[in-house]
């Protein structure tokens, strides 16, 4: 199985971005240094990330903007409607719920849960809120690909379970703490204060050089 | 000057969380093994993380769990109170006031900056909200060292511009566009999309392993 890093993926989603800039700008082609400038990178490792998803571009023509925009967003699923549901309406997941890229990319919030009775049964920025107890039938029912976790940390594990049991294999967790799952799910960690700690590591160790 | 990459630093927060938990539950020294398992990574990769920092732990006895947390929390910075501002007080601004682990890791929100009227010189979550035409002289006087965007689009460049003339040198930008800065200023970008985007390209290339 061929593998490739988390910081691949990271900057494939920065040059479906700097492309799609590119191309409102009217740019019918870009070269790899060109790309590599934008993003703080070098030549090398644009064409290297590009790649291991086969051939792009042509020696010394460099890359057609659309046609190489369109390969990274169909590489990143971006061709594709996904279902997703939101558990937990705090102040995070509320604005979630507001997140305009989203929809933008493909990615349809189509259930919101919590377990308020002041907010189940009632439409959340036009969404229907239902109640955790449903989570597992519900899930199921509308075929929901990913799931967000924006619950308190004491729920976090016993959602995550739930969540697992119904099937779905991609989660994107915002509760401050790691959680347990079988090892064909795929857990993405976010956690804010992290990228914060990027930035005070910066700060404090202005001998090295961070390579993105 | 020696280069770090961005996944290190990532992995480096994803310890010290790691050996706060261990601490908590009474771990008093944890090997290399222990704290690769618990990451999914290779005892290989905890040890050359480490490595860059000199020399942590002794052979076959592993580290002492507080020590190497208060170590790696030194790296980062977090033995520090930071002072930080945030501008915008949209979905997004408004959920960052709000989280309590920036707090907890010494991150602290001194000032809030808005455009809007109804919103300038009301307390905000107990912080009073200045107006943005303040920013620069509000930054230097209050030594700020972190500046949080959370604006729309449209006006990212022209308050990172604003911010970048202040003398801040490390921004969190959670305006979904980039933003231009000189060299010697760190931005790390924020996108909830992006993240999700990692998880649809694991859904469409599961012959494909992801490392963290």
């Amino acid at each position: 199985m061929p593998k490739i890093s988390d910081s691949t993926i990271r900057r494939l989603s920065m040059y479906y971005r700097s492309l799609s800039e590119f191309e409102t700008k009217g740019y019918k082609t870009i070269s790899s240094e060109h790309l590599a400038k934008t993003e703080k990178l070098t030549p090398a490792q644009v064409r290297k990330d590009l790649s291991f998803f086969g051939s792009f571009g042509t020696r010394g023509l460099g890359y057609k903007t659309r046609e190489l925009k369109e390969r990274i967003g169909k590489i990143l699923g971006l061709d594709h409607i996904w279902n997703v549901a939101l558990i937990g309406l705090g102040n995070v997941g509320s604005a979630l719920v507001s997140y305009k890229e989203f929809q933008k990319q493909g990615f349809l919030i189509k259930l919101l849960f919590d377990n308020d009775q002041r907010k189940i049964n009632k439409k959340h920025k036009g969404i229907l809120v239902s109640d955790v107890k449903d989570l597992v039938e519900k899930l199921k029912n509308n075929k929901i690909e990913i799931v967000i976790i924006a619950v308190p940390t004491q729920a976090a594990q016993e959602v995550a379970d739930l969540v697992v049991s119904a099937g779905v294999k991609t989660i994107l967790n915002f509760a401050p703490t790691r959680i347990k799952v079988p090892q064909d799910v795929v857990v993405r960690f976010v956690n804010m204060a992290m990228e914060l700690e990027h930035l005070s590591f910066c700060l404090s160790n202005q001998d090295f050089s961070v390579a993105t």
